[in-house]
């Protein structure tokens, strides 16, 4: 049996490398829209804010360049003016026709701020129509509810919007994530430990930290709307204050760290008070350290910390899709949900 | 049988009246040092990440200033400069010795941000000494892990600091705060049917927005550390975003909204949502629209929106106890957790 989430999945090295066909030629344009600014703000909900939580670390910790999450709330039912010049705004949006979204990005162009689209909905959708500068991603129809290819097209967006922003980092790391998650798709490693472990549980913690936060919510959010796990998504500093008393033999912590980089020593401590403290600790990415540390491990891309996102979420989207069957849920078309949600 | 936790509930309107008389006095002091910042950003984490979600709506829907959470490992683990000059840095440890926060404000200082401390340890405690300018909370001793007064006394000094920028609100509905909660902890609603709903059940979904969105996120902290409950805490936009499908008749949904403003019709409309699905929803405030919509309701406080949330826990809080000494748990010493929290 094979579902379209699955067919998604795999398309992605090749939906990524579209995007970055399409996308990399454009780095002078937004350079010239937003080289200048003195903040980045992101516009975004669900998935979409996930792959922003992403662009947000990168920007900061790659580039220097202050990045917030924009709370659309205020635009939209506060409805309260602020002074944004010298705010580049950046909406995300799949289907590029969340109202909220399109309404937000507008409230930010009239308060001053500069405007970009990322969306894979294409030039002629809301989202792009109303943005200075559309980054349209190039990942096909996307038709399973759970977000796979849109997502990780959504980081090679961002990634490319880093670059143009001064990102000290080298561009073909980038241009290797294609591969990469090819490689991830052929062996992602525990698969099977995974699953059984959390077929058996009503919840599960999430963590990750810096680059790897992102990765930590989004899957997260794949658990919850498609195995209607208890997920919970955290950094592993908040999970330090309190939540990891919800941790016990019931709530395993699933735990998530590039192959290198600032934060790993730290998820490799935390798997092992997880363990002490009698849970499964599951390790996506990290090390050998990491793997040691943990039940099991599903495996990481071989990419630098800057762009390991990409390659991050792929094993989890695996699980989330073989969960959700071994659970009896039809991954393609979960309880409650429609592929483009409407808030205001 | 009392436990230390609810008897600092029960301190908490004589520590918001000593808090008030500490802090109302300094909002010129506060104007001279912020009143130009083209933006403020918060530094904090658990509890007190809870309290900066209340400053940033504040600061933003009633203020119009822009307000942003900062990302404390870009400081501390990547060790990043950012030019943050018209920047107002306001961290936020109850303690005043979490080791994290007291870095990434001196790092913030370091950039070019004028910085405030909010904290219940004391002008001598490193974080007051780190900062340009102390706001100390009056909330005496906190001894149970779960904070409950230095939350509510922090949400008090935020709203004094919003005053002090500019907010378009009458300080007498903060000076009659204290007394909203003295009625809350008179009169909580129906404590019973809540706690009994919650007793058997392994998650909840806790959902707020805008200015009670600070709310859901802290109820949802607290039951989490004291109750070990799976309590997801999420804006209402962004329960719609996928997590709605976790909610069934196992997994009820929590709701928070104030007596009155925008964001309340969503809430009981989403309250409606819930019930539809076959899960049991529990309001927190709200009117009796909301009442009306809900398996059972807790009160909220006689108080308009952009003050409410200093009352909005209070019944949580109590539920957070009540329901932890139900499950067998000391809820003054939850598992894993002590009263300071030190991250890196």
């Amino acid at each position: 049996m094979t579902s379209m989430m699955r067919r998604e999945i795999a398309e992605q090295p090749e939906a990524l490398r579209a995007t970055l066909r399409a996308l990399l030629p454009r780095r002078d344009e937004v350079r010239a829209l937003g080289g200048s600014a003195r903040q980045v703000l992101f516009i975004a909900r669900g998935t979409s804010d996930n792959a922003a939580v992403y662009g947000r670390y990168l920007l900061e910790a790659y580039a220097g360049r202050p990045a917030a999450l924009a709370a659309p709330s205020v635009a939209t039912v506060y409805r309260r003016r602020m002074d944004l010049d010298g705010v580049l705004a950046v909406a995300l949006s799949q289907s590029g026709r969340t109202e909220e979204i399109v309404e937000t990005l507008a409230w930010a162009k009239d308060c001053g701020a500069r405007t970009v689209a990322i969306t894979n909905g294409g030039p002629e959708s809301p989202l792009a129509q109303a943005a200075d500068l559309a980054l349209c991603t190039e990942a096909g129809e996307e038709k399973a509810v759970p977000a796979t290819k849109t997502y990780t097209t959504q980081l090679a967006a961002l990634a490319v919007l880093a670059l143009a922003l001064g990102a000290e980092v080298d561009a073909a790391d980038l241009e290797r994530a294609p591969d990469a998650v090819a490689a991830l798709l052929d062996d992602p490693g525990d698969l099977d430990a995974v699953v059984d472990g959390l077929a058996g549980v009503a919840g599960a913690v999430v963590s990750g930290r810096g680059m790897a936060f992102s990765t930590a919510l989004e899957l997260a959010l794949k658990l919850k709307e498609a195995c209607y796990l208890h997920a919970m998504g955290l950094s592993y500093a908040d999970l330090l204050h309190g939540p990891i008393a919800v941790v016990d033999s019931g709530t395993p912590a699933i735990l998530v760290a590039a192959g290198s980089g600032p934060t790993l020593p730290g998820t490799v401590a935390l798997a092992e008070r997880v363990r002490s403290a009698g849970a499964a600790a599951y390790g996506v990415g990290g090390d050998e350290a990491l793997a040691a540390a943990c039940t099991a491990r599903l495996n990481g891309p071989d990419l630098p910390e800057w762009v390991a996102p990409i390659g991050l979420i792929v094993p989890g989207q695996l699980v989330t899709e073989a969960l959700a069957r071994r659970l009896g849920i039809d991954p393609d078309s979960p309880r409650g949900l429609r592929k483009v949600t409407q808030t205001d």
